[in-house]
């Protein structure tokens, strides 16, 4: 997962790019970085860490522009340098480009032989390298080169260039990542939600579509076109369920609305459940409880409190204070839960290991029944399309049977939200499944190459 | 506004130390600092910023210890600078003290005045240095020193010291700032809050009583004993209201607890108002709109989403991006509030700028009737025992009627809770009204001495 | 300028190569930076500032690895940042490889045409990025593709190669920068300097020569051969005039001789001047200045002081304090030129600007006459082949006559060392002139192309 | 060591003040410092390193001021530490003071008690914070407080103040450590060397005499008086020796002078001994080196170079490596010493260890016979005014006897001057000895007392 903004015809293109992706922060901690269009060259300061911490004072300053494009990295296990950090740039016969990059290009080893083998360089480990030997390989106009290069790659890709002032956006054939077109005044913009888009002022316009290339410059769309034809749309619906921020819209309802019918729907699976509370895993399962308890007419409690200020940088010198760390993360407020059944509801069930933390946690405040709610069906399959989930033999879903899981979390009962209920939570006005589910059927849209 | 704590007899002192300031981490994020009782000396680290960074990589390890005492320090408007962040620490005739504080001494500057007539010298501006002058002036044993000190103090002080391996707490007359005891297997634990306690693996035994003064030494009380007769209590009830966790307890009740009912208290005084939906403004109104939407019935929304993730290192270039980084930390859901009469829930009402920023936030998402409720008093005098609120002439409701802080705020109502329903909300198993509440009153327990 | 090393077969190669860089240091303080060959995988840590710095403490020891190639970089007027420094690093279809350059490749502006016109991507601005794109056309082993690759280059380079554990020197066909070939118990070693071969515990072998390239593994030999038919040999001069360490050795014979010899024969050519003492400009007069002595019987004397500890980072807010900084580079024992006719020695003159402050403080230290002697001839032409001199309109001796540079310097007479006299001081056991001395004669031995 | 310097009534008192300490840097390069007069408060930045680092972009333009005074701190085996960096600061009842030391206060520990006893804090553990409870102690104003505070110390101290735009300087009854007074313009200046008042462009008008204070303001000598009778005087004649710049004067000769005719009288010692050529240990025995060359008719010859890059930063991870660091430092020209009989120049004899690694560095370059010359008498007694010598047990001629030293460094010679030679040798116009010899008699002025 990573954040991506554009930005273009604006004085302040750079310090909106901050805002932007201090907005998509949550999509990526690891790095940052901002691209801008000066005067006559492109402008990139990136650094490992927050927004907040990569620009800190003077540096937007000092990078004059009017068009800008952003990047927020999340931590992935291959790489974590800042050799790796976006917006990646190269000079090449046509000039100087930047590109920045949410998503995970499949065919990426295939076409990296391909163009090795033709001599080509590589100075960094990310897929994102190949689109710019792509480009340079095309040749000619950004709209020749773009759509030449995009077509040649499989896999998921929202992206965001900036080649002098104009901005560039692309969007793979599945739509697996979103990518937004808003406007603010007399500038475009582009990003990986709506909530950026309105938090800097601008108002959405629509989803940039699957297959789709849009070129704008001085606040004009100077083209948009379907550089493929596109087929049946297969966008990430671990979007309404984690990612996005509950203020962002996807499929014509915001977030948040998506996630309280997750919860009314959990709910309505779990009518024999009895219980006094219903209580969320913050921040992500907040709306969903929500909703369970409007559903269910259980009382939501909010019997967590979530530590917002541990960073990564403390060492645990001992298994005993790796274990005080984790409980500083989320803490239990004792009276809420001691001698209550409890609801808990989480967003999905990965590896197992935060869920029983969890439940021990509330066991030791004195819980009495805890039934763990999910609001996504198990996770049985990786993701080839972006997302940083572990390999099979770690998803606790496709390593055990039901019983075995609840044996393990040591809960009273587990239920998983059904695929079904799933996809009609989260499907605003669109018609058909526009959503990828491999990660819970293991049917992918993509192949996986290596 | 501070955070303190001390550990004692553990071997992990320095590390759990760092884990209950990072408890206390919302009480003030400006510096950080510890002191750990080494082998023959006090190891003092501290810096500016959150505890994450402050005590980042290896620092703890470098520290070893068996006792030690913390300090989280807010913002105020006087010196926010690396000198002013504490544990104090001075070597005199009895050896190496060290000393954590949380509050204000409203006699500091007489007390300094005769110090320096005296021919001592100050490195500090903080009020909190006068302390060790007079500690070094009693000498002799902290059983001697720290009360002789303590009791020539005036106004509102929890402190925690450190001497050798003796860990010392003492708390003012009034009992202003929260001091709790507390015992994790073989250490006692000293902090700001009971969840600090709690956290790092402790069970909270009592609060420290004003005028008390505790040393402990090799997990035993060594003494405990009162230094002066104490009066009427008067604790400081924003605790309540806005600065402790809602996992902290306090007077036999969570905060949690006293937070919702505040909020019942205020829809039972707004039983005339009607609306759609109760609204907390994130993070301190959420307990009590929950509470106001049980009582009143009134649907309860989460409309508005906060962003942890700004720090204050951006600079904002112009009087525009102010506005967007403002409207950036707290950013309105607008499907939520479209067309909605709404209750919205904060704290209190000082300023009143944000608030007003609030409010046309949610006038501009299109929010039909906007009644803002208070779940306190108007707050019309200065705080002079730790508060960093503003002079009077800053004040609002010191400033304007009612009616015009209505026209202002651009609200349709403006409703405080009343003091009485203020004091019964957050008295838990506490007699008679054991607050200060000099703020919304002017009367002040202890004067004010320039 | 610059300062390259490279090291292989060794347990401590990368430590030795920021030794060997530390003995380089004078050749190039903008950046340093080291490449290893660890387990499978070329690891590099590059910085601004001196190799100190950026060889801070645990850096070396995080990058365990048997073969090594290091670079110091000099401040040049074109790009000083991060990427420009090298070791140059890319993975291509047949591995890993990495860089460190000495020199100034003249066709470069073609050659970078040329690939970009075939769709290459740069990353950098300097000339040495090109040499990886020729290795990855070549293709092949490095046998096959270092030759390939370097035949295609034009103007002066000293190369070091890492690929995988080999390592790999490459010297252009003029033999204008050195390359030094050196072994230490089993490890073979390559360096600007027969210095830092030396002082890391090695013997010098012999210089690469002019065609030459090398491949050494495992502590042997693999290969070595002339990638092309010599002609003459054009080494920069400048290696002894000003920029190698008085102990290295040229052409057999150290450079501190070669300098001595300089000034015994701008003696011979001042047989007519009359003076109380000779002073060296130091560091890199004094040799010439005691040759002189010798020479000439004049007495030697130190009469300048040089501040080693001036940075770069003191910001000079006006003229006068710039000036007085200039002064504390070098400033004068009054008491040794008060009164005295003063042979002053320096080792050329470029712009003219020091050589006139220099002289002013002299005359302000009460000196009477002032001889300025040049250890060369008149610079009246730019190099071409990698030191960073001023364009031929900044270069005084280009611009004034003989009479109107001793006006300006305001010395009492100006003596430069005849091209002959230089050159004869510099042959040791070498035959003809193998000197490039186009700066002084305007005749290059390869074109400069753009 | 240390070095001091203060400059009044100058509006770039901060940035002079820089470049002062810079002129000082070889007294000390542990921590630097500077505290200047702004408006109405006294402002201080300091830290550890270089007076180029810790005073880099922008530090001293953001310190306004008229007066300012400066320390730059020599590494002693006691507390490396920022606490420790200089001036000195607090304030007291008569408002703010801050001090520079140079030098050794004997009778701090006594001092130190006494105060403590009185109720004093001590935040530091070196001896000069003593001076500031001594002022405070002392009351009133400066004219009155200084000649109290410092009648009550032991020991050596050259001693700069600054309260408000006064600039105050005091020096002790033996006059050890230097203190310079000189004018630039309308400004008056106090430094630790000659050289620093010249560099900025000033002027030395005279030493500041044993047991003077001398107070200065607004660019007039407002008073200046000997606050005790002084005695014989006891000048540390190390500053000729090793620590001062060639270029400063002192006792009417420059330093270069003086180690001149310590080379000289060394010669005169030493003429049975026949060599082939002298060299000097760099950079402190060149000039005597130079001396002895001229006295003896031995060819002087530079067979070192010194590395100034070498940092403290690089961690030697072993024996190998350290020795290679250490040759590094200091590297032979092999052609210089081989086959030669030479006479090495050293200022002292110490410990012996570097002496020992020398002398192996030459044996190992080919030198055949090596004669130690040292320019002072064996030094047999640690000093207690200011100099971190290692204690008795350390000194090789407190513990070996002159054929044991000889075998122990491997030399075929080793000479002391003798004292008459050595005091003879730093006499100007000054009559009788003012010379403190205690390191190499064992006689010491003043006590220690502990």
């Amino acid at each position: 997962m990573c954040g991506i903004i554009g930005i273009e015809n604006n004085n302040r293109a750079g310090a909106l790019a901050v805002l932007g992706l201090m907005t998509l922060q949550h999509r990526g901690e690891e790095s940052a970085g901002i691209t801008i269009s000066g005067k006559g060259a492109l402008l990139t300061h990136k650094g490992m860490g927050l927004v907040s911490a990569v620009f800190a004072r003077d540096v937007i300053s000092s990078m004059p522009g009017t068009a800008a494009i952003g990047h927020v990295r999340y931590t992935t296990s291959s790489g974590s340098s800042l050799e790796n950090a976006q917006p990646f740039y190269a000079k090449y016969e046509h000039g100087e480009i930047a590109v920045a990059h949410n998503g995970n290009i499949t065919n990426f080893p295939k076409l990296r032989r391909e163009f090795a083998s033709k001599g080509a360089l590589f100075a960094h480990s990310s897929d994102t390298e190949i689109l710019l030997h792509l480009i340079a390989a095309a040749g000619g106009k950004p709209e020749h080169a773009v759509p030449a290069a995009v077509s040649r790659l499989e896999g998921a890709f929202s992206l965001v260039f900036l080649k002098g002032k104009t901005l560039i956006g692309a969007r793979d054939a599945d739509g697996f990542r979103p990518l937004i077109l808003g406007k603010a005044g007399k500038s475009y913009i582009l990003a990986s939600e709506s909530a950026a888009v309105e938090i800097i002022g601008g108002k959405c316009i629509r989803e940039i579509k699957p297959c789709e290339i849009i070129i704008i410059e001085n606040g004009k769309i100077k083209k948009s076109f379907l550089y493929k034809k596109p087929k049946k749309q297969n966008s990430c619906i671990f979007e309404q369920i984690y990612f996005s921020r509950p203020d962002s819209a996807l499929f014509g309802k915001t977030v948040k609305e998506s996630r309280e019918e997750l919860g009314r729907r959990l709910a309505k699976q779990m009518k024999h459940i009895k219980a006094d509370i219903v209580m969320p895993v913050p921040d992500s399962g907040f709306f969903a409880a929500q909703g369970f308890s409007r559903e269910s007419g259980i009382r939501f409690e909010n019997g967590f409190v979530r530590n917002h200020y541990m960073g990564r940088s403390f060492i645990k010198p001992s298994q005993e204070l790796r274990e005080l760390a984790a409980r500083l993360k989320l803490s239990v407020i004792k009276e809420v839960v001691k001698g209550k059944d409890i609801v808990v509801i989480d967003d999905s069930l990965v590896r197992g290991t935060t869920s029983r933390r969890i439940i021990r946690s509330l066991r030791e405040a004195g819980a009495n029944k805890i039934h763990l709610a999910l609001s996504c069906p198990p996770v049985i399959s990786p993701c080839y399309y972006g997302i940083d989930t572990p390999v099979k033999e770690q998803l606790i879903s496709a390593q055990k049977t039901k019983e075995e899981i609840k044996k393990y979390l040591n809960a009273d009962s587990v239920t998983f939200l059904s695929l079904d209920n799933l996809i009609k939570s989260c499907l605003g006005n669109a018609g058909g499944s526009p959503f990828c589910t491999a990660c819970f059927t293991g049917k992918y849209p993509v192949k996986n190459k290596k």
